[in-house]
């Protein structure tokens, strides 16, 4: 029911999603007079759906409180989440109210085992490939040992999404002062050498400019900082298409320039196609959950659903159980990692 | 003596602005043998300058620490700083090591009456115009009062710089969570509210994508997500300029193309520009200090000098301490401004 288009675009989504992820299943949540006649029209997308009517949709103005409190738990969003912790399903995707989304994950999931608090992870695009970047927005401030614990997060996304043996780790700094920095980023900076994880190659301090060269695959800061530079980046790329827009139509020539240029034109615009790095990703949650743009369409909702599809496929949250054990099991006896998982899942 | 370049670069970029500020007067500051050589080769600059020869120059790999300890006062950079304390100058402009700059500064000049740490303030390309973001690099973290400080220091140069009468005033924040961003962030947006100053027009909160969009005229921010935004914002520019390259010089068509729309990619290439926009200024101290960047050319330079030449033209420090008097002053008794302004100069 979420995004701006709601089902009118997030199931012409889920049918492209069948046509490149042919074993893929749908558990639909949501007002049948709204879902209902579309997935009439696509027979191979109801074929591979199992649909269930809610009353209640979390609406895009609600805040996370409101949407907690008022009959919460007949909602889509949250039977969307319910079934990731009933099993019945791997991954949840909305389109739906961010802060709602979250607040939900929150209670309905749990965090894991040692995480505070939960992470949202953004893929980047750089020079060189993508990177990942958290937290962008669920946390305000954070202490060292939380920063560590995004590092591991994001370190087993990158191994699940890039499928990198032992991505490189950066964490988000400034340059400028005498005392570089924020003193829990230099105390995370410490505890990550210290740990000499196998499961990341950490390699200090990066400032803004290094996440768009790619200079790590893994960028880790707390939200308001993170938050900042997505939204900074988004305001920067349209400011430069929109200039970009502006040479190009002012004179004959750019106009002429522009028609022999298109093709190439077109392979910016597809390179700088921010549906295909659909999906924010909640971190540190007992399941799984991606949020999609809302603004986006049929092909950023089905990247967003790829998304999630791919990290369950690479066992996501098995990695991540097993990097935070090893982690949070390092100064003690270790702990039988079965069990750790299990109170982990909690 | 400062930047990638030193006198080779500074001193073509002053004899730029010669031609365009004909009443500029320079006081320069460095070693002879590098300095010297290449005044002579610019007849009108040395007619305009006087030359002090400096033994020490600050490294641009100086600690500040290192910078304020070993000859200080003999540095060409501490001298230029003092020409401005002492009234030799009315602006310091160097293209220096940044953190030496601002410790000597701060030593030297001291801040402004109620001002306890001063801010670097940007010029940012927006769609519209510019803007001006502070602080970029000069603090972490920060209370609301200095926030608000920061709001009344950069609406203050935006009335200098952009000859605006009431220049529009935004906080950054995030808009993610229930309980949106940081609390000194909402603490300071009450506080410029309730003072509600003649000065200014603040208009609430900015996010990100605000800053190149020209939502406001000046955004304010910590230095930590201020550095971040900055440099994230340049590695964005980066990575599409890099993006664009590839694409026009993939295919024969579009190298064409390129070759049709040469001047609408000179006339972006000119918008993108950083020499344009070239000077972090230092506010919040009883005098003016401009940062030029380090790697800058000689049209750099030129930029910053005369960024610094109008800031004083339009006498950027007058209205900032009338601006601090009238929002200090408000509660109590309201202080004598000529007495205040000369206490804040000490």
């Amino acid at each position: 029911m979420g995004g701006d288009h709601g089902p009118s675009v997030v199931l012409p989504g889920l049918a492209k999603v069948l046509e490149r992820r042919a074993d893929v299943q749908f558990v639909l949540f949501g007002r049948s007079d709204a879902v209902v006649p579309i997935l009439e029209t696509l027979p191979r997308l109801k074929a591979a759906s199992t649909f269930h009517h809610c009353e209640v949709s979390v609406r895009m103005d609600d805040k996370p409180s409101q949407a907690l409190r008022h009959g919460r738990r007949d909602s889509s969003m949250w039977k969307a989440i319910e079934a990731v912790k009933n099993g019945d399903a791997d991954v949840c995707v909305s389109a739906g109210n961010t802060g709602a989304l979250m607040a939900m994950a929150k209670v309905c999931l749990k965090t894991l085992g040692p995480i505070e608090r939960p992470a949202i992870a953004a893929i980047w695009p750089t020079i060189k490939s993508e990177c990942i970047v958290l937290d962008v927005g669920a946390t305000i401030g954070g202490d060292a040992q939380q920063l560590v614990d995004f590092a591991i997060l994001g370190s087993a996304m990158a191994h699940a999404v890039f499928q990198l043996e032992r991505p490189k780790v950066g964490l988000l700094n400034v340059g400028v002062e005498e005392i570089k920095g924020q003193e829990q980023v230099k105390d995370a900076g410490q505890m990550l050498r210290d740990a000499g994880l196998d499961s990341m190659d950490y390699t200090g301090f990066v400032e803004g400019d290094d996440i768009g060269k790619g200079t790590v695959d893994v960028v880790v800061t707390e939200g308001f900082s993170g938050n900042i530079a997505l939204k900074t980046a988004e305001g920067t790329a349209k400011l430069i298409a929109e200039y970009l827009r502006d040479a190009m139509s002012r004179t004959l020539m750019a106009k002429i320039g522009y028609l022999f240029a298109r093709s190439a034109f077109s392979r910016l615009r597809e390179k700088l196609d921010v549906r295909k790095v659909n999906g924010g990703v909640f971190l540190g949650l007992s399941g799984l959950v991606v949020k999609s743009h809302g603004g986006t369409d049929a092909e950023g909702i089905a990247a967003a659903v790829e998304l999630g599809y791919d990290m369950v496929r690479r066992r996501l949250l098995d990695t991540i159980r097993a990097d935070l054990d090893r982690y949070h099991a390092r100064p003690q006896i270790q702990a039988e990692p079965a069990a750790a998982a299990a109170a982990a899942g909690q």
